[in-house]
């Protein structure tokens, strides 16, 4: 029985997390941390976890956290990289769900998250915890960058594409999301009345997930893939769908690339490639930590439309986070993470 | 291992089941069936069984239903008494999740569901399958009543005040349910343009769970009382809240009522009563199987006003009959069952 | 042309005000203030208004106001009792679409809204602006009270039985408000993700609209009215349903019933008293000035059942307050206010 | 005074012209038609019209309707080409929401609408819709095509870029519309359990809207135009979203674009090139018959990204034939069309 900790739990990927690793077999949870309600029971303010968790928050001090083999730091960006050090030092792992450690260039990270970097040396030690690329990495690892969710969505996506070089490196990303993806702070631009009943685009000049796709997707082709990022708020809760467009460079037909899918996926756990044809819906992967993907070739030409949809709170955040800590420790990597989609 | 099926799993309790069945450590979904859909995979139909179910929907065969140790009923009012004297016969447990057994005068069922009862001598040996009232009945049952959706809130949210002879037996029950009660059926009436962003009362005149909760609630006070009973259509999914008023007898304060509910509660697995001057959400429950109450007394007045929350499609349908078959094969009660309400 | 100027009007209620006023061919709106939004274009912050009303966002400066005939406060409670003595001194009518004048036993007052009022003094000359009951005061009068929203849908939906005496004194409101009606302010429970898809009561224990409601009644009644009043939130934006119960003092059928109201509200424009059987939806009256009711008597007993539902911004707020202008302005009571709700 | 009626009044569209109709100042609706509803009132299938309209649905009779002085179609699609002729030779002028005129290759139309056309001669005839195209020919109609909806948003959205010959003729055109769409029939895919709270594509490998809308790009840019269309399901009931992508040919600042849009619509009532850096949204167009374009142009790229919103039910259909129709009949083109958005 590994001890874990959330730091920062009082967000949507904190009890999330919470959600999900109360049955999880093989860990409990230590200490849930929040520094502003730190005494107050973890399940008054989440009462769907009356009768599964008896904690109370507690404010987060590095003593305590050391106590425990892995710490999930579901805070803003910018918290797990001021901690990260001294507990890496006393030998716990780390996970950051945010944004501290997913971006290579320093300089890049700063520009886009408006602030010094606390512990640049421990950047590069970082292993990006997508497992579909990189588990072997993740495996071996302390420290564990947790992918965004437009990026878990958008590179899966892609992957098989650009390992196969087959398209065009100037991709178009066209993507929604659930209003939970904004994280549960008082702001009027999230307020019901706001966010619901209407959509709209968001950050078209830029957004920070941007930089993180293009990272990824540039060290799989091995040269600088453009990208154009356009992220749309859904009036909903849960739910990312990406819409992917690329031009095939040589002419061909669906069933070749659908097979490759099929193939490049047919050992994940949590990616499904659905039949030709198909349009994946957000519900379908309602807290379930899968992606789900359908590939279509308008009218035969050389565009294809991918089309990838995912929990932004699961296999976006938390339950991409509980697959890396399987991972580390080990485990099986489906454990606790086995739950088809809430549908209806 | 024991082998359920499934009858009539097009509809949103069916889908419930077997999202529910999957994980569960000690039965097998042996038939989903379905006569129109015979021949087409499950998870065609529900893409979030991908990779949960490997099965195809069946034409409902008694011969092969039989070869199940139980068959769950989620089909229309009026099929299950068709089929199951010949299951029980066959010496097959059955849970009907619809409404053929759970009202003992034949003569007012035949009113309210207006057809003619195929079975009248099997009405007497089912068994309301409430387990907070009806715990060692449903163990030894061969054929289960599931309550219906509205009838499990409101008489959870009831039974201490009436158990205890505490209010006057002229009660009023404002409920309001999410809008996968009315069933997966093509309908005007409950299109996303019609039911989504507008709230209604329906069927105050009269509705089918008057009739099925003042029998419960009649047969715990062994005396007839009055109901009054509104429901309303919530425009989201899953959920219901009911709203109940009773006036206490003598004056009583709220925390010996408290106490009571407290008390009444304290061993059920999947009642819970929150603490004083709570709210409770749908959001609280929305997958789970678990009823949250709560009581409060205005200005400390005579009136009791109770709230009651339930997931209309697990602890109002396909959690309960799940519960129900735990107990009815003597496996552990939650077995199967232990899931956080999905909140956000 | 009158002027008229909006106070507040970066909340719901003013922007709904803005709404209606920039269509209302007798007036003209001078100045809409906002002190922390100074400078900015109004449809800078509510483009649906782009087009239609070319200003900034001024301080709230009496002076300036005074130049108006007509002053409506959309402002939190506690505003408009400041700066209704100069303006009204100064010759300028006042609308308060809060609730600064609504309660007349000032101590009442202080208790609910947990401050001191500024000018009790005028809380006597205020007139509760409930048009269906307070025409003529309301042509007359200085300083209006605008009722609250669901003081509005409720009182509206039990005029009848109290003017006439026909049922006991002791009332259940069980309502229902969108998510509006908790205006446009930055807290976590009312993103999109605490109050969407879900439902709860709150206030339960006690709201500030029930003594409100209860002075009205009591009022029209000439002795107190008992009222236990049950809010709750809808997971929508716009809309109020009271489910309003009520028992008959002796067997009166429904026919009766329903003929009295007709005729109590034959020759009002914003109060539409629906056929027999009928339940309103709270889309019927979305984006409009009216008041829809439908009456029931379940299983022919002594309880009935009315059914009221309103647009809590428009006949609850913004609609509300225009027509009272109209009246004292003279003009036709239905100027401005003459579109059918926004269906579907 | 104008007599029109409405042919099938009893989907979406058709409701929302009577809504808007029955506030027209010159034109009274003088026949409703439903063959299935006959008789009944309109305002009891339409509660939101209780006060506004007195009549009740008739049979589509062509002698009846040619008492009218313009017929609008709200019908399925291949309905109105069944009476065009008869109500054009009566001397009554048409406007058809529906496809059967929109497209101009018969053959073109007879794959994508799969039935034979039974006038193909009035199709050459027929003047599309859009009056920021084809403003002169509307003016001079008897009969109009009114476009579709995701055209009308697709189409205003490219305008400018395509008139001037600024991008490359191969465009992506990523879509996003409310249910409301799908209009007013039973189905399952429709209820508020199925395309409630979840999001999806369909339709990606071919939509009847992509041939209609590459026929007026190609029109104006006098050479085939590529386009890639996209639609996808919003779980909201109006409003469209276009997000639009087309490369330039030649490096030309975001500055210049913005000019030029602004210059193109300057005189249109219904078109607002909205400042630079905006993201319209849906809800600002609700219940509005107005299109908003925000134009952006991501880290300076030659990629530019058009967003373009309408309401589907008003721009996208009832408000565009309504402008039509003052268009044809010589009214002020913005006559009873000058209602702000309704917002929240």
């Amino acid at each position: 029985m590994k001890k874990v900790a959330v730091v920062g739990a009082t967000g949507y990927t904190g009890v999330e997390l919470l959600r999900l690793l109360v049955n999880h077999p093989h860990v409990q949870v230590s200490h849930v941390t929040s520094r502003e309600n730190a005494g107050t029971r973890v399940d008054a303010m989440f009462p769907n976890l009356r009768g599964f968790l008896d904690l109370d928050f507690s404010a987060p001090e590095v003593e305590q956290l050391a106590e425990s083999d892995l710490v999930f730091f579901a805070t803003p960006n910018g918290v797990a990289m001021r901690s990260a050090p001294a507990l890496l030092a006393a030998g716990v792992k780390v996970i950051d769900l945010a944004a501290d450690f997913r971006i290579k260039d320093i300089s890049l990270w700063e520009k886009w998250y408006d602030m010094q970097h606390a512990c640049p040396e421990l950047v590069e030690e970082a292993v990006y915890g997508l497992p579909e690329l990189n588990r072997a990495a993740v495996a071996g690892a302390r420290l564990v960058a947790n992918p965004g969710c437009y990026p878990t969505a958008v590179t899966l996506g892609l992957v098989p594409l650009i390992e196969q070089g087959l398209v065009d490196l100037d991709i178009i990303a066209d993507t929604k999301s659930g209003a939970s993806g904004a994280g549960r702070k008082a702001a009027v631009a999230h307020l019901l009345c706001e966010s619901g009943d209407t959509f709209k685009a968001y950050g078209v000049s830029g957004h920070r997930h941007q930089p993180e796709i293009a990272q990824t997707l540039s060290k799989l082709a091995d040269k600088p893939v453009g990208l154009t990022f356009v992220p749309h708020l859904l009036p909903m809760i849960r739910g990312i769908h990406a819409t992917l467009y690329a031009d095939l460079k040589e002419g061909q037909d669906l069933a070749a690339i659908q097979s490759l899918y099929e193939q490049r996926y047919q050992h994940e756990p949590f990616v499904d490639v659905m039949p030709k044809g198909s349009h994946p819906e957000t519900r379908s992967v309602r807290g379930a930590n899968i992606c789900r993907i359908a590939i279509h070739q308008p009218q035969g030409g050389k565009r294809l439309v991918v089309l990838s949809v995912i929990d932004n709170l699961v296999k976006g955040a938390a339950g991409q986070a509980i697959q890396n800590m399987n991972i580390m420790f080990g485990f099986s990597e489906s454990t606790g993470l086995q739950s088809p989609g809430l549908l209806p």
